[in-house]
């Protein structure tokens, strides 16, 4: 592509850097935005530089967060005593838009994998210990990728918090609501029907 | 969507008044910026900012411009004799982007579309008068859209510039290069029958 103006070429070409973003997609947002107010438009460039700006880690769970605590460990309406551990942010954003747990939260930033060079040492968990004593943590809840890596590092936590005498759950596993079993991997309906629930228990959770 | 980070919701909120993104993308692209450099993303937003700042109008031809006249106005090596007619700024980067187009644009900002309320009076036609004595034009490209407001603004113009004594010429239509015949609409086919080509100009052209 060849365009006429500098301003317009360095605009396309920063958001092109983003992900999934193709130049012919950059051109529409950046035609978007020329054709835009210029308050509007600042008001995005400066949302975005203060987003990078201002927001740092929870030093209590690694959460993102506006500045010291985030907002979840700061909230003193959620259950202190049951810790989900989650791989990244993402997660958090996922679990919370269910709006079905009401405890905190541990991002450990990664899944165990020596194949790809990352070791317990690279995983955030030095500040996950001393929570577990200061709020008398009862429940770990692992809600971890449910793959190799992701049972790996479960099983990796399960025996470092081994000596805190607490119970260690996991998310659910088995197929999907609305899926089809037609369409279900072998190992997750073979899984799911070695592991059967009693019908009571589907009643219970929707009711 | 839940964040828990006001700074983190703002982002993705302004993300999404982008044409095209959704709520899920947006939070992929702000993520993204988030494990950027700080100076990388004050880059980002800079340049977006600057290009929305500093962009203007080319008053010759209405193109987009650093400043003053548009880079292919100011450009002396460019045939001043030959004008094409386009729509918007997205058709300028598009026969640009084809290296085979060596004389100037007029950017007109939309088709006549009576239906839509656009009469003559939107068009940015009152500078094109004047460009065609002043730079001795001998040539008027017609490159609008081939649908029945292209085709009437085409007339139109036609009609505005009469008096110039020029010759005006549309883009060639047919069937595109690489394209099936079988695909190919009734319309453009029927077309392509009665305004066929000698073969040797297919030759010519592509020697």
């Amino acid at each position: 592509m060849i365009f006429s103006s500098k301003l317009i070429e360095d605009a396309v070409e920063a958001f092109t850097r983003l992900p999934g973003i193709s130049k012919k997609t950059a051109l529409r947002m950046v035609l978007h935005l020329l054709k835009e107010d210029k308050d509007i438009v600042h008001h995005f460039s400066n949302t975005i530089a203060k987003m990078r700006e201002e927001t740092c880690f929870c030093p209590e769970c690694n959460n993102i967060s506006d500045g010291g605590l985030c907002a979840i460990c700061k909230d003193a309406t959620r259950n202190k005593h049951i810790i989900c551990i989650v791989e990244n942010i993402r997660d958090v954003i996922s679990i919370e838009s269910t709006q079905q747990f009401n405890g905190l939260y541990h991002v450990i930033g990664g899944l165990l994998s020596p194949l790809d060079g990352i070791g317990p040492e690279q995983l955030l968990l030095s500040n996950l210990i001393p929570r577990l004593a200061a709020h008398e943590v009862q429940e770990l809840i692992m809600a971890l990728s449910p793959n190799i890596e992701g049972d790996t590092t479960v099983y990796y936590i399960s025996k470092q918090v081994k000596h805190a005498n607490l119970s260690i759950t996991g998310i659910a596993r088995g197929v999907s609501f609305g899926g089809e079993l037609e369409y279900t991997d072998e190992l997750t309906l073979a899984r799911s029907i070695v592991k059967r629930l009693p019908v009571d228990t589907y009643v219970k959770t929707s009711g």
